[in-house]
């Protein structure tokens, strides 16, 4: 089982309740059960989930529930509803302070990058009031964003650096991250998002920002167990397939996974570099080549889509169905940043996949759950089998198709994470 | 003023309060007031707005108070935040039964519009469930939907006939929509659809339906003043040019507002025919030609954009910038329905107006506000100006930019309607 780094289970209330085991509960009578194991979607009518010590102990039918087993579990009647895995969001920026609303406003009005970079806008627009906040302010700021998201079924979420694009401020993004984990129930997995864009005070002197980030950032950050992955933006604008490179086999050095940005405005080869490092994923690809894809088919890099930030910035959508005919993972994630997504949730991603993108419902559900939780390293979360995390998200629904088909609301009935209800959740109205 | 037909204000609770003077209120420190008046937003800051006999008396800075006429209001300090009007709906089917989310799943693994028939899909596939429902379903039905809405700052919405297809069955679904409206706070200005489709009984019988239509429902309709408009479905697989001529003026002769759905599809001319007969709005308009658009303008008919159908059905989206230039005044509403947009809340809508569209955020508000109430006849609705009703919404925002910018979840904070505020809103998390 791939742990995460970075944070001791005795420090959450929420994993100590699970160590000295969760309350032993049986679940049954809900409409159906999203497996998101075996085949497709691994669904199973009137099912019944059996948790025990945080973890999915059995799944099957509830005609099949082995009474002898169950005996001292607390039965819980779901009255329907379709149970699924916790949804993971495997590419998100939730660490920032400052509002580019007024962007927002100069894009619809016409206004392209450029002009929108003349008048302060852009990555950096977010760097300065980062840079300004406190840890207690950027902590808030986070916590609220990851209220929302939990009303709407995430219980993993990535959470990029990124917007300080100073070492110490890098990590210290970093230690909020961690903080703001241990504070409720998402499980955030830290990524050094230090390579996010060159900072104003290194325009001249590219080099030296990526000396940074191998001598300073990524050691500290391995040393200090404060991040599971490195990323980088590796684009027009942003960093060189060379920069990506260095930056990446440091991390790997230092024993931490990769992963990039990649082709959201002009294929640089990352797909394949990614591939050759033996990357986690590559994330946005509205722009990759057949051989990128081949090479992220090869050596089992996941795709992951940004519908939200693709249709933000009018970009042409990814070649799904040639990623999907390269047999290459799908997931699907928020892109939750000030810039391009300020979106805490995924069914609305999982609606513009299946309309807009041309995902199947089946694709956008299990990029959400166990493509994402590849697309993170993981393979204890994503999917509701015995052995797994009992991250679970009860929907007023009865069917897959109804949570990306009814997207203007949330249908989040329950959420559990490792087995505990999260019961700060109000029902939504 | 144009009053909506159809129920006496005895019959609200909501309005008897209004009408027997529900309480004066002086609200002030909203960071800004959107008021819609005049000049595109018209936005005030540190705004504040006093209320008497549930609608607004005055709006202006809160500098600008005259402490002797609001002498007898309550004061109510909204500590920032963004006041507008209650957002209006102007075109929405939420009258109806059954789920077709099965049929979401076959679009999304690339079944046709035929295919989806084939298989019992499309409008018959609700008329069914439907005209199998009782009364009491389809209120509840409704209910929930409208409560949806309210939660995400919908005070005025659209309520279309058109799932049940047959004389009795069309004046129930319009009755539905009058204990709706009266059971709750968001007013319902309904439409008779009757010409939605043609009911598989008639499939070859088309000119005794549109008979139906004329000679049954219309009348009806009028005499028992259940609806303010008819609309009809004028485009390929629907009505024709000439059915929907011969139905529309039959509606004006009997007193009632004309409209219709034209150019999802196929342009038929109906916006040159809606122009003709004076009509209130030209709705979807993925097709319209330039003609189309001159006699919108001319004729002073508001267009009215779907972008939940336009991009779940992949269609290319309508010429934004050409009705722009043409001075039409584009309205945005949810289409909710179970087919295409399966979507009570605006917010989203004017996310994708403001980036898959091209409009601006001022033209994504005014399209929710002051635009549609013309696109439903309304000029006691949509701004927030001396002598409208007071129907108000507070967002935990300081712009207006930040509502379509935060487009994954609500940041509607209170609602009032007429003047009373809809306290069985929850803040949402």
């Amino acid at each position: 089982m791939c742990r995460r780094a970075g944070r001791g289970d005795s420090e959450s209330s929420i994993l100590r309740e699970t160590r000295n085991g969760a309350e032993e509960f049986l679940l049954h009578n809900s409409s159906m059960v999203m497996t998101c194991s075996g085949e497709g979607l691994g669904l199973i009518t009137d099912g019944a989930v059996h948790i025990k010590h945080g973890q999915v102990a059995w799944v099957g039918r509830s005609g099949d529930i082995d009474r002898s087993v169950t005996a001292n579990a607390r039965k819980i009647d779901l009255g329907g509803g379709l149970l699924t895995p916790g949804l993971i969001d495997s590419h998100a920026h939730p660490l920032f302070a400052g509002n580019r609303a007024n962007e927002f406003e100069m894009r619809s009005e016409g206004a392209d990058y450029l002009e929108i970079a003349k008048a302060g806008g852009g990555i950096n627009a977010t760097v300065g009031p980062t840079r300004d906040a406190s840890f207690d302010e950027l902590l808030a700021n986070t916590l609220a964003r990851l209220k929302i998201a939990l009303r709407g079924g995430t219980t993993t979420m990535e959470a990029k650096s990124g917007y300080d694009l100073r070492a110490s401020g890098e990590i210290r993004l970093l230690q909020v991250a961690q903080a703001a984990s241990l504070a409720q129930p998402i499980d955030l997995m830290p990524t050094l998002l230090g390579a996010h864009v060159l900072p104003p005070e290194y325009k001249d002197r590219r080099d030296a920002y990526v000396d940074l980030v191998v001598e300073k950032m990524i050691p500290q950050t391995a040393t200090e167990n404060l991040a599971d992955a490195v990323d980088v933006y590796c684009d027009e604008g942003a960093f060189t397939l060379a920069e990506t490179e260095r930056i990446l086999r440091c991390a790997k050095e230092h024993g931490l996974k990769v992963k990039a940005h990649v082709g959201q405005f002009v294929d640089l080869g990352g797909p394949e570099l990614i591939a050759d490092l033996g990357g986690l994923s590559c994330d946005h690809l509205e722009q990759i080549s057949e051989a990128g894809m081949q090479a992220m088919a090869r050596a089992g890099v996941v795709a992951t889509m940004l519908p939200g930030a693709c249709v933000q910035l009018k970009m042409p959508p990814p070649p799904v169905a040639q990623l999907r005919k390269h047999g290459v993972a799908l997931a699907l994630a928020s892109d939750l940043n000030p810039g391009s997504s300020n979106c805490e949730t995924l069914s609305l991603p999982m609606w513009l996949a299946t309309t807009h993108f041309g995902m199947t419902v089946a694709e956008a559900w299990l990029g959400v759950t166990r493509h994402a939780a590849c697309a993170l390293g993981r393979n204890d979360i994503g999917q509701v089998s015995p052995g797994h995390r009992a991250d679970l998200v009860l929907w007023d629904a009865e069917y897959p198709g109804e949570i990306p088909y009814r997207f203007g609301t949330t249908l989040v009935n329950r959420v559990w994470k490792d087995g505990v209800l999260c019961s700060d959740l109000v029902k939504h109205l």
